[in-house]
Protein backbone atom coordinates (compact mmCIF):
# COMPACT_ATOMS: atom_id res chain seq x y z
CA UNK A 1 0.00 0.00 0.00
CA UNK A 2 1.67 3.13 -1.16
CA UNK A 3 1.84 6.14 1.81
CA UNK A 4 0.26 9.51 1.23
CA UNK A 5 0.39 11.14 4.39
CA UNK A 6 2.77 12.26 6.89
CA UNK A 7 1.93 13.46 9.87
CA UNK A 8 4.57 15.40 12.26
CA UNK A 9 5.00 15.68 15.79
CA UNK A 10 6.76 18.91 16.09
CA UNK A 11 8.21 20.01 19.56
CA UNK A 12 11.07 17.81 19.84
CA UNK A 13 10.90 16.93 16.35
CA UNK A 14 10.76 19.42 14.09
CA UNK A 15 11.87 22.25 16.81
CA UNK A 16 14.20 22.26 19.28
CA UNK A 17 11.81 23.71 22.28
CA UNK A 18 14.55 23.51 25.04
CA UNK A 19 17.45 25.54 22.97
CA UNK A 20 14.56 27.74 21.32
CA UNK A 21 12.46 28.50 25.11
CA UNK A 22 15.85 29.51 26.59
CA UNK A 23 17.06 31.97 24.04
CA UNK A 24 13.78 34.00 24.51
CA UNK A 25 13.69 33.99 28.60
CA UNK A 26 17.22 35.32 28.22
CA UNK A 27 16.46 37.64 25.65
CA UNK A 28 13.30 39.03 27.45
CA UNK A 29 14.57 38.66 31.21
CA UNK A 30 18.31 39.03 31.18
CA UNK A 31 17.71 43.00 30.31
CA UNK A 32 15.34 43.32 33.49
CA UNK A 33 18.45 42.01 35.25
CA UNK A 34 17.41 38.85 35.49
CA UNK A 35 20.28 36.40 35.03
CA UNK A 36 19.43 32.54 35.68
CA UNK A 37 20.20 28.77 34.59
CA UNK A 38 17.78 29.69 31.53
CA UNK A 39 17.93 25.47 29.86
CA UNK A 40 16.90 24.16 33.23
CA UNK A 41 13.77 26.78 33.03
CA UNK A 42 12.85 25.45 29.55
CA UNK A 43 13.58 21.97 31.30
CA UNK A 44 11.27 22.70 34.17
CA UNK A 45 8.26 24.64 31.93
CA UNK A 46 8.39 21.53 29.56
CA UNK A 47 8.22 19.39 32.94
CA UNK A 48 4.80 20.19 33.23
CA UNK A 49 4.10 19.25 30.09
CA UNK A 50 2.07 15.62 30.32
CA UNK A 51 0.73 16.87 34.05
CA UNK A 52 -0.79 19.78 31.98
CA UNK A 53 -2.44 17.88 29.67
CA UNK A 54 -3.67 15.07 31.81
CA UNK A 55 -6.75 16.52 33.22
CA UNK A 56 -8.16 17.24 29.77
CA UNK A 57 -6.81 13.73 28.45
CA UNK A 58 -8.98 12.08 31.64
CA UNK A 59 -12.16 14.50 30.93
CA UNK A 60 -11.77 16.01 34.46
CA UNK A 61 -11.55 19.67 32.47
CA UNK A 62 -12.86 20.82 29.25
CA UNK A 63 -10.45 20.98 25.82
CA UNK A 64 -8.65 24.37 26.29
CA UNK A 65 -5.64 25.10 23.39
CA UNK A 66 -2.03 24.19 24.40
CA UNK A 67 -1.44 28.02 24.63
CA UNK A 68 -3.56 28.04 27.91
CA UNK A 69 -1.57 24.64 28.88
CA UNK A 70 1.93 26.50 28.61
CA UNK A 71 0.69 29.61 30.48
CA UNK A 72 -0.56 27.81 33.60
CA UNK A 73 2.53 25.47 33.57
CA UNK A 74 4.42 28.66 33.46
CA UNK A 75 2.50 29.77 36.85
CA UNK A 76 3.74 26.56 38.26
CA UNK A 77 7.70 27.04 37.33
CA UNK A 78 8.37 31.00 37.89
CA UNK A 79 8.33 30.56 41.91
CA UNK A 80 10.92 27.53 41.43
CA UNK A 81 13.16 30.37 39.69
CA UNK A 82 11.98 33.19 42.27
CA UNK A 83 10.02 35.42 39.43
CA UNK A 84 7.16 35.52 40.76
CA UNK A 85 6.88 39.07 40.42
CA UNK A 86 6.74 39.24 36.42
CA UNK A 87 3.78 41.43 35.18
CA UNK A 88 0.97 40.30 33.42
CA UNK A 89 2.67 41.49 29.84
CA UNK A 90 6.06 39.49 30.50
CA UNK A 91 4.35 36.18 31.66
CA UNK A 92 1.89 36.90 28.35
CA UNK A 93 5.27 37.89 25.70
CA UNK A 94 7.11 35.05 27.73
CA UNK A 95 4.41 32.13 26.89
CA UNK A 96 5.13 33.06 23.08
CA UNK A 97 8.44 31.39 23.31
CA UNK A 98 6.84 28.18 21.75
CA UNK A 99 5.70 30.13 18.93
CA UNK A 100 9.05 31.04 18.25
CA UNK A 101 11.23 28.30 18.20
CA UNK A 102 13.65 27.25 15.42
CA UNK A 103 13.81 24.15 13.54
CA UNK A 104 16.98 21.54 13.58
CA UNK A 105 18.82 21.90 10.96
CA UNK A 106 17.27 18.95 9.02
CA UNK A 107 13.83 19.86 8.41
CA UNK A 108 13.66 22.58 6.29
CA UNK A 109 15.11 20.71 3.19
CA UNK A 110 13.79 17.49 4.43
CA UNK A 111 10.09 18.61 4.67
CA UNK A 112 10.25 20.32 1.11
CA UNK A 113 11.76 16.78 -0.26
CA UNK A 114 8.96 15.16 1.48
CA UNK A 115 6.45 17.46 0.32
CA UNK A 116 7.07 16.28 -3.34
CA UNK A 117 5.85 13.18 -2.61
CA UNK A 118 3.06 12.97 0.48
CA UNK A 119 0.75 15.19 2.07
CA UNK A 120 2.10 16.81 5.35
CA UNK A 121 0.83 17.88 7.91
CA UNK A 122 1.76 18.97 11.77
CA UNK A 123 -0.08 16.48 14.33
CA UNK A 124 0.97 17.91 17.12
CA UNK A 125 -0.65 18.89 20.60
CA UNK A 126 0.63 22.43 19.49
CA UNK A 127 -2.68 24.44 18.41
CA UNK A 128 -2.77 26.03 15.16
CA UNK A 129 -1.60 29.33 16.05
CA UNK A 130 1.80 27.70 17.46
CA UNK A 131 2.13 25.63 14.52
CA UNK A 132 1.40 28.49 12.10
CA UNK A 133 3.86 30.28 13.72
CA UNK A 134 6.80 27.91 14.05
CA UNK A 135 5.67 27.51 10.12
CA UNK A 136 6.05 31.09 9.17
CA UNK A 137 9.69 31.23 10.93
CA UNK A 138 10.80 28.20 9.53
CA UNK A 139 9.72 28.04 6.13
CA UNK A 140 7.54 24.96 6.69
CA UNK A 141 4.93 24.26 4.03
CA UNK A 142 2.43 22.17 5.47
CA UNK A 143 -1.25 20.70 3.69
CA UNK A 144 -3.33 21.02 6.64
CA UNK A 145 -2.73 21.63 10.64
CA UNK A 146 -4.26 18.79 12.46
CA UNK A 147 -3.87 17.48 15.95
CA UNK A 148 -5.20 18.50 19.37
CA UNK A 149 -6.89 21.35 18.32
CA UNK A 150 -8.68 19.76 15.36
CA UNK A 151 -9.31 16.44 17.55
CA UNK A 152 -10.08 18.44 20.60
CA UNK A 153 -7.65 16.21 22.60
CA UNK A 154 -4.29 15.28 23.02
CA UNK A 155 -2.18 12.66 22.19
CA UNK A 156 -1.55 10.12 22.97
CA UNK A 157 -5.34 9.52 22.99
CA UNK A 158 -6.57 7.54 19.77
CA UNK A 159 -8.40 10.31 18.85
CA UNK A 160 -5.79 12.67 17.50
CA UNK A 161 -4.65 10.33 15.41
CA UNK A 162 -8.07 8.55 14.25
CA UNK A 163 -9.22 12.36 13.40
CA UNK A 164 -6.24 13.21 11.68
CA UNK A 165 -6.39 10.30 9.37
CA UNK A 166 -10.48 10.75 8.51
CA UNK A 167 -9.83 14.71 8.77
CA UNK A 168 -8.23 13.77 5.19
CA UNK A 169 -10.26 11.11 4.12
CA UNK A 170 -7.78 8.27 4.42
CA UNK A 171 -7.12 5.29 5.80
CA UNK A 172 -4.72 5.06 8.79
CA UNK A 173 -2.21 2.45 6.48
CA UNK A 174 -2.16 5.34 4.13
CA UNK A 175 -0.64 7.80 7.04
CA UNK A 176 3.03 7.79 8.63
CA UNK A 177 3.42 8.99 11.69
CA UNK A 178 6.53 11.13 12.51
CA UNK A 179 8.00 11.53 15.55
CA UNK A 180 11.38 11.74 17.79
CA UNK A 181 8.90 9.92 20.94
CA UNK A 182 8.57 5.87 21.19
CA UNK A 183 5.32 6.76 23.60
CA UNK A 184 3.78 8.82 20.25
CA UNK A 185 4.48 6.42 17.97
CA UNK A 186 3.57 3.44 19.99
CA UNK A 187 0.24 4.96 20.24
CA UNK A 188 -0.26 5.51 16.44
CA UNK A 189 0.49 2.14 15.49
CA UNK A 190 -2.06 0.97 17.99
CA UNK A 191 -3.93 2.79 15.58
CA UNK A 192 -2.98 1.58 12.36
CA UNK A 193 -1.01 4.21 11.45
CA UNK A 194 2.37 3.43 10.01
CA UNK A 195 5.58 5.28 12.17
CA UNK A 196 8.39 6.74 11.59
CA UNK A 197 11.50 7.45 14.27
CA UNK A 198 13.43 10.50 13.70
CA UNK A 199 16.69 10.54 16.50
CA UNK A 200 16.95 13.37 18.35
CA UNK A 201 19.08 12.58 20.80
CA UNK A 202 20.00 16.45 22.29
CA UNK A 203 16.59 17.05 22.52
CA UNK A 204 16.41 17.37 26.62
CA UNK A 205 20.19 18.47 26.38
CA UNK A 206 23.40 16.76 25.15
CA UNK A 207 22.74 13.87 25.35
CA UNK A 208 19.20 13.62 26.57
CA UNK A 209 16.79 12.61 24.14
CA UNK A 210 15.73 9.36 22.42
CA UNK A 211 18.50 8.31 19.82
CA UNK A 212 16.69 5.27 18.86
CA UNK A 213 13.10 4.45 19.63
CA UNK A 214 12.19 1.65 22.38
CA UNK A 215 9.17 0.34 20.32
CA UNK A 216 8.86 -1.35 17.30
CA UNK A 217 8.34 1.30 14.04
CA UNK A 218 8.67 0.50 10.21
CA UNK A 219 11.17 3.41 10.02
CA UNK A 220 14.27 4.23 12.10
CA UNK A 221 15.84 7.69 11.09
CA UNK A 222 18.56 9.60 11.69
CA UNK A 223 16.85 12.88 10.33
CA UNK A 224 14.41 13.98 8.11
CA UNK A 225 16.89 14.16 5.39
CA UNK A 226 17.48 10.24 6.24
CA UNK A 227 13.88 9.59 5.92
CA UNK A 228 13.71 11.11 2.84
CA UNK A 229 16.08 9.13 1.19
CA UNK A 230 14.20 6.04 2.59
CA UNK A 231 11.30 7.11 1.79
CA UNK A 232 12.68 7.92 -2.24
CA UNK A 233 11.62 11.34 -1.87
CA UNK B 1 -4.96 48.65 12.71
CA UNK B 2 -2.97 46.62 10.14
CA UNK B 3 -4.13 43.47 8.69
CA UNK B 4 -2.61 40.12 9.66
CA UNK B 5 -4.73 37.81 7.97
CA UNK B 6 -6.63 37.52 5.05
CA UNK B 7 -9.12 34.87 5.59
CA UNK B 8 -10.91 33.00 2.00
CA UNK B 9 -14.38 31.94 1.02
CA UNK B 10 -13.64 28.91 -1.45
CA UNK B 11 -16.21 27.58 -4.42
CA UNK B 12 -17.18 30.04 -6.15
CA UNK B 13 -14.60 32.63 -4.89
CA UNK B 14 -11.01 30.46 -5.47
CA UNK B 15 -12.89 28.10 -7.69
CA UNK B 16 -14.98 27.34 -10.36
CA UNK B 17 -17.53 25.38 -8.93
CA UNK B 18 -19.77 25.39 -11.66
CA UNK B 19 -17.38 24.42 -14.68
CA UNK B 20 -15.47 22.20 -12.16
CA UNK B 21 -18.37 19.91 -11.61
CA UNK B 22 -19.84 19.74 -15.00
CA UNK B 23 -16.41 18.44 -16.72
CA UNK B 24 -16.24 16.01 -14.02
CA UNK B 25 -19.90 14.16 -14.70
CA UNK B 26 -19.19 14.96 -18.23
CA UNK B 27 -15.67 12.96 -17.93
CA UNK B 28 -17.05 10.56 -15.59
CA UNK B 29 -20.39 9.58 -17.18
CA UNK B 30 -20.61 10.47 -21.08
CA UNK B 31 -18.25 6.94 -20.98
CA UNK B 32 -21.31 4.99 -19.97
CA UNK B 33 -23.18 6.56 -22.91
CA UNK B 34 -25.15 8.82 -20.08
CA UNK B 35 -25.56 12.59 -21.83
CA UNK B 36 -27.33 15.24 -20.26
CA UNK B 37 -26.54 19.21 -19.72
CA UNK B 38 -23.85 19.47 -17.17
CA UNK B 39 -24.02 22.30 -16.49
CA UNK B 40 -27.60 22.20 -15.79
CA UNK B 41 -26.59 19.66 -13.40
CA UNK B 42 -23.95 21.61 -11.76
CA UNK B 43 -26.58 23.94 -10.69
CA UNK B 44 -28.75 21.70 -9.51
CA UNK B 45 -26.54 20.35 -7.27
CA UNK B 46 -25.31 23.51 -5.92
CA UNK B 47 -28.39 24.55 -5.79
CA UNK B 48 -29.23 22.37 -2.67
CA UNK B 49 -26.26 23.63 -0.69
CA UNK B 50 -28.05 25.93 1.62
CA UNK B 51 -30.70 23.79 2.05
CA UNK B 52 -28.20 20.34 2.72
CA UNK B 53 -26.40 23.15 5.81
CA UNK B 54 -29.30 24.10 7.31
CA UNK B 55 -30.25 21.40 9.67
CA UNK B 56 -27.03 21.72 10.94
CA UNK B 57 -26.95 25.25 11.23
CA UNK B 58 -30.12 25.21 13.14
CA UNK B 59 -29.03 22.29 15.23
CA UNK B 60 -31.42 19.60 14.17
CA UNK B 61 -28.71 17.80 12.90
CA UNK B 62 -25.10 17.23 14.01
CA UNK B 63 -22.24 18.27 12.61
CA UNK B 64 -20.90 16.33 9.72
CA UNK B 65 -18.46 17.61 6.95
CA UNK B 66 -19.22 18.67 3.69
CA UNK B 67 -18.50 15.68 1.92
CA UNK B 68 -21.36 14.01 3.55
CA UNK B 69 -23.57 16.60 2.71
CA UNK B 70 -22.70 16.89 -1.12
CA UNK B 71 -23.37 13.70 -0.81
CA UNK B 72 -26.77 13.91 0.37
CA UNK B 73 -27.49 16.41 -2.28
CA UNK B 74 -26.34 14.11 -5.00
CA UNK B 75 -29.02 11.52 -3.91
CA UNK B 76 -31.37 14.41 -4.15
CA UNK B 77 -30.62 15.24 -7.52
CA UNK B 78 -29.68 12.35 -9.34
CA UNK B 79 -33.60 11.36 -10.27
CA UNK B 80 -34.29 14.61 -11.73
CA UNK B 81 -31.63 13.85 -14.32
CA UNK B 82 -32.68 10.47 -14.58
CA UNK B 83 -29.67 9.08 -13.23
CA UNK B 84 -30.87 7.13 -10.55
CA UNK B 85 -29.03 3.68 -11.81
CA UNK B 86 -25.67 4.96 -10.81
CA UNK B 87 -23.95 2.45 -8.41
CA UNK B 88 -22.27 3.36 -5.08
CA UNK B 89 -18.74 3.41 -6.12
CA UNK B 90 -19.80 6.19 -9.03
CA UNK B 91 -21.93 7.89 -6.16
CA UNK B 92 -18.56 8.19 -4.89
CA UNK B 93 -16.48 9.02 -6.96
CA UNK B 94 -18.55 11.92 -8.45
CA UNK B 95 -18.72 13.69 -4.98
CA UNK B 96 -15.29 14.12 -5.66
CA UNK B 97 -15.80 16.14 -8.18
CA UNK B 98 -15.79 18.83 -5.51
CA UNK B 99 -11.97 17.88 -5.09
CA UNK B 100 -11.45 18.97 -8.29
CA UNK B 101 -12.02 21.98 -9.17
CA UNK B 102 -9.83 24.49 -10.93
CA UNK B 103 -9.00 28.14 -9.99
CA UNK B 104 -10.25 30.83 -11.81
CA UNK B 105 -6.61 32.05 -13.24
CA UNK B 106 -6.14 35.02 -10.69
CA UNK B 107 -5.96 33.39 -8.24
CA UNK B 108 -2.49 31.30 -7.96
CA UNK B 109 -0.82 34.40 -8.87
CA UNK B 110 -2.76 36.50 -6.43
CA UNK B 111 -2.18 34.48 -3.22
CA UNK B 112 1.43 34.36 -4.29
CA UNK B 113 1.62 37.44 -3.79
CA UNK B 114 -0.79 38.03 -0.45
CA UNK B 115 1.32 35.12 1.10
CA UNK B 116 3.98 37.58 1.41
CA UNK B 117 1.89 39.99 3.68
CA UNK B 118 -0.62 38.41 5.43
CA UNK B 119 -1.28 34.86 6.84
CA UNK B 120 -3.49 33.22 4.55
CA UNK B 121 -6.61 30.64 5.03
CA UNK B 122 -9.08 28.89 3.81
CA UNK B 123 -12.75 29.87 6.04
CA UNK B 124 -14.86 27.65 3.89
CA UNK B 125 -17.90 25.20 4.08
CA UNK B 126 -15.68 23.00 2.67
CA UNK B 127 -13.88 20.46 4.99
CA UNK B 128 -10.06 20.24 5.17
CA UNK B 129 -9.73 17.49 2.46
CA UNK B 130 -11.86 19.20 0.23
CA UNK B 131 -9.32 22.17 0.82
CA UNK B 132 -6.30 19.84 0.98
CA UNK B 133 -7.13 18.28 -2.47
CA UNK B 134 -8.29 21.81 -3.69
CA UNK B 135 -4.67 23.31 -2.93
CA UNK B 136 -2.52 20.88 -4.39
CA UNK B 137 -4.64 20.68 -7.18
CA UNK B 138 -4.09 24.06 -8.05
CA UNK B 139 -1.03 25.48 -6.26
CA UNK B 140 -2.52 27.33 -3.36
CA UNK B 141 -0.26 27.35 -0.01
CA UNK B 142 -1.91 28.25 3.10
CA UNK B 143 -1.19 28.67 6.44
CA UNK B 144 -3.57 27.04 8.24
CA UNK B 145 -7.04 25.16 6.90
CA UNK B 146 -9.49 26.97 8.66
CA UNK B 147 -13.95 27.01 8.36
CA UNK B 148 -16.75 24.59 8.91
CA UNK B 149 -14.38 21.78 9.94
CA UNK B 150 -12.76 23.60 12.52
CA UNK B 151 -16.11 25.48 14.00
CA UNK B 152 -18.18 22.45 13.65
CA UNK B 153 -20.75 24.48 12.06
CA UNK B 154 -21.34 26.33 8.64
CA UNK B 155 -21.50 29.80 7.44
CA UNK B 156 -22.60 31.99 8.16
CA UNK B 157 -23.76 31.21 11.65
CA UNK B 158 -21.34 33.71 13.92
CA UNK B 159 -19.01 30.38 15.17
CA UNK B 160 -17.14 29.82 11.81
CA UNK B 161 -16.02 33.72 11.93
CA UNK B 162 -15.15 34.07 15.62
CA UNK B 163 -13.60 30.93 15.62
CA UNK B 164 -11.17 31.48 12.31
CA UNK B 165 -10.17 34.63 14.11
CA UNK B 166 -9.97 32.96 17.75
CA UNK B 167 -7.93 30.16 16.24
CA UNK B 168 -5.06 32.58 14.74
CA UNK B 169 -5.01 34.39 18.47
CA UNK B 170 -5.92 37.44 16.28
CA UNK B 171 -8.68 40.36 16.99
CA UNK B 172 -11.32 40.88 14.19
CA UNK B 173 -10.35 43.39 13.00
CA UNK B 174 -7.00 42.09 11.91
CA UNK B 175 -8.71 40.01 9.77
CA UNK B 176 -10.12 40.22 6.07
CA UNK B 177 -12.99 38.03 5.06
CA UNK B 178 -12.37 37.51 1.22
CA UNK B 179 -15.95 36.20 -1.03
CA UNK B 180 -17.37 36.79 -3.90
CA UNK B 181 -20.61 36.24 -1.89
CA UNK B 182 -22.58 39.26 0.05
CA UNK B 183 -23.72 37.09 2.29
CA UNK B 184 -20.60 36.00 3.98
CA UNK B 185 -19.47 39.28 3.70
CA UNK B 186 -22.47 40.91 5.50
CA UNK B 187 -21.83 37.65 8.28
CA UNK B 188 -17.93 38.37 8.73
CA UNK B 189 -18.52 42.58 9.35
CA UNK B 190 -21.38 41.82 12.00
CA UNK B 191 -18.68 40.39 14.37
CA UNK B 192 -16.19 42.75 13.31
CA UNK B 193 -14.12 41.30 10.70
CA UNK B 194 -12.88 43.63 7.60
CA UNK B 195 -14.26 42.67 4.26
CA UNK B 196 -13.41 42.26 0.85
CA UNK B 197 -15.24 41.50 -2.07
CA UNK B 198 -14.43 39.28 -5.79
CA UNK B 199 -16.40 40.25 -8.54
CA UNK B 200 -17.03 37.15 -10.02
CA UNK B 201 -19.48 37.58 -12.23
CA UNK B 202 -20.06 34.10 -14.08
CA UNK B 203 -19.74 32.09 -10.97
CA UNK B 204 -23.36 30.62 -12.01
CA UNK B 205 -23.28 31.03 -15.75
CA UNK B 206 -22.29 33.80 -17.92
CA UNK B 207 -23.72 36.86 -16.24
CA UNK B 208 -24.83 34.90 -13.23
CA UNK B 209 -22.82 35.95 -10.93
CA UNK B 210 -22.11 39.12 -8.25
CA UNK B 211 -20.31 41.45 -9.94
CA UNK B 212 -20.39 44.02 -6.95
CA UNK B 213 -21.12 43.93 -3.87
CA UNK B 214 -25.31 44.18 -2.24
CA UNK B 215 -23.47 45.39 0.94
CA UNK B 216 -21.21 47.89 2.16
CA UNK B 217 -17.54 46.39 2.07
CA UNK B 218 -14.33 47.50 3.12
CA UNK B 219 -12.63 46.60 -0.61
CA UNK B 220 -14.20 46.00 -4.03
CA UNK B 221 -11.65 44.38 -6.18
CA UNK B 222 -12.14 42.73 -9.72
CA UNK B 223 -10.26 39.88 -8.88
CA UNK B 224 -7.25 38.69 -6.54
CA UNK B 225 -4.90 40.46 -8.49
CA UNK B 226 -6.73 43.73 -7.79
CA UNK B 227 -7.02 42.87 -4.10
CA UNK B 228 -3.09 42.16 -3.74
CA UNK B 229 -2.70 45.85 -5.71
CA UNK B 230 -5.31 47.27 -3.18
CA UNK B 231 -3.59 45.92 -0.34
CA UNK B 232 0.22 46.79 -1.37
CA UNK B 233 1.42 43.23 -1.33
Amino acid sequence: MPLKALFFDVFGTLVDWRTGVACEAQRLLEPRGLSRDWPAFADAWRGEYQAGMEPIRSGAMPFVPLDAIHRRMLEAVLPRFGLDDLDEEMRAELNLAWHRLDAWPDVPGGLTRLRQNFLLAPVSNGNIAIQVDLARRNGFIFDAILGSEVARDYKPKPIVYQSAVATLNLQPEDCLMVAAHSYDLEAAARHGLRTAHVARPNEHGPGKGEARPSVPVDIAAADLEALADTLGA
